[in-house]
């Protein structure tokens, strides 16, 4: 079984609601710039490669509605300020396109989710290259197919060392407050057959103290430096693992570096709405009127980075990045 | 208003029911050595101090019907088997009761509980020396007054501090799995009227990389080396704590001390059920059949701590407690 974040079907795009996994498998079908953007907005589809793919296919949508692609671009570069791979997915259809015709701005799009998916598989094979033997592996969020054109980035490099017999266990974090450790992360293990446990995160630092070997984690953005935005909790992961000496890799398609950025501190971070730490499953578990901050979002300097596996090759400190 | 854990009434002992806070205050009255046995199992009543305050009482309600006190008190230390201090409250009833007699356990069980709100003011006011001006304070888990016989230990510092305008906000950390951090310090931090934030676990890294002054916690077990078991995500906090260099500190009754353990390699350690990670409001939110790992505890090292305060001082690196 193959699980894909989202199909494009003749005239729509079909995205997978990631937000009712592993309960329920929901398709959305998004006809319009609008239904993607809320689409992503409300994380029915999340993941940095995942969103841009989502977002060329939205102008894949405009297209065939005669709207504007520009005015679309902006409406779908609007929805989630984080991961750049968003921004990059439309300049790059935007300017790709033979034409702003639909055929033309489908191909462009087909070819970024082609290219992703070919991208993972390279991912998997260089950061393989990375795990010991009998690996007992720590991650954080969802990296997997769901999160990408398939296969995976970090979830990719654990696929693969596994195919391979390196993999004694994976943790998965369950990933607070969306909880795509627990919803994504476990449901793709599960379908591969991989050994892993479920963790609270804050089981991470005593797990590291005794019983990994290695941590990959996935990315949104990366400064020409190496800095690291993603996942909230991942710069803690970071820290834990430089701490005990544990390599900590980073795995990302080259869509997710920024050489505009030269390093993490302007990165916008997004702060998301409080009731995600105050309610789970629509059922308040703080007090009323409780205040939370809730950044979706931290960065990990690249400095703790072991190394930095994209599908081109393994990059390894210091980085710099420039753009190609 | 004045929170309180649990409280002794004429013929039984009613339980604050801690897993329905903060949605509904419901009063538990227990009439026997199981029905503490359950509360403290189950999670009723919870935090060190309080689990030995509940179990010290416990020893009444045997004496009372006339059970006997040493069955009891096995039966009650077999509850949870991390905080020292329930074994040390019922140690105590037992070797200071005068007799078995329903009068003089009580009594015994009475001191305990004006002793232990006592130490907790002394920890208040020694702690609160060591919290600069203007504090921006991270604490984890609930080690307030639902936790003690009152006013708290690690959050008893908090508000000693907070009464000497000390304190510019506290960030508490929601702590899964039980999120005693959400339901329970949020409650009583709103009552008391101090500025705070709720954050999830994942959030500490990048809070104390720019906007934390200092770290308090709680303990369930400290070792004569300092080495000191406390709620799974506390060994987190202090790493992050020392890399960022700011102060990290414990905050405990002396009943929480364990002088026997030379260091915290032998505390036991509970693992609870797995579906406190899978299951959160009954609801699941991982795939069925889903392994997880769930430790309530995790043992933060003597040497990543800047001070442990007792009731009596504060005490400093090199740790060497000893009995008394």
């Amino acid at each position: 079984m193959s699980v894909v974040a989202l199909e494009w079907r003749s005239d729509h795009l079909a995205i997978l609601d990631q937000r009712r996994l592993p309960g329920s498998v929901v398709w959305l079908n998004a006809r319009s710039v609008e239904d993607v953007a809320a689409a992503i907005s409300d994380m029915a589809v999340r993941g940095a490669p995942a969103i841009g793919l989502a977002a060329a296919y939205g102008l894949a949508l405009a297209a065939l509605r005669g709207d504007s692609l520009s005015d679309a671009a902006d409406r779908l570069a609007a929805t989630r300020p984080t991961a750049v791979n968003l921004k990059w997915a439309l300049d790059r259809v935007v300017s790709q396109a033979l034409s702003e015709g639909f055929e033309a701005v489908l191909a462009a799009a087909k070819q970024i989710e082609d290219e992703d998916r070919e991208a993972n598989r390279a991912i998997g094979r260089h950061g393989a290259e990375l795990v010991p033997h009998g690996a007992r592996i720590l991650t954080i969020c969802n990296t997997g197919s769901l999160a990408t054109g398939g296969h995976g980035t970090a979830l990719g490099i654990i696929r693969s060392a596994y195919e391979q017999g390196k993999v004694r266990k994976v943790y998965a974090c369950e990933t607070r407050p969306r909880l795509q450790g627990a919803r994504l992360t476990a449901w793709e293990l599960m379908q591969d057959g991989i050994p892993f446990s479920l963790i609270a995160d804050g089981a991470a630092g005593s797990l590291m103290a005794r019983n990994i070997d290695f941590v990959v984690v996935g990315a949104d953005r990366i400064a020409a430096n190496g800095d690291t935005a993603n996942k909230l909790g991942t710069y803690s992961l970071a820290v834990l693992a430089r701490h005990h000496g544990i390599p900590f890799v980073v795995a990302a398609p080259s869509s997710t570096l920024d050489p505009s950025m030269p390093d993490g501190s302007g990165i916008p971070i997004e702060e998301r709405d409080p009731r995600e730490i105050t309610e789970i499953e629509g059922v308040s578990v703080a007090p009323s009127g409780c205040p939370a901050y809730n950044p979706a979002f931290d960065v990990t300097p690249g400095s703790l980075i072991t190394a930095i596996v994209t599908e081109t090759e393994v990059h390894h400190p210091p980085y710099t990045f420039a753009d190609v």
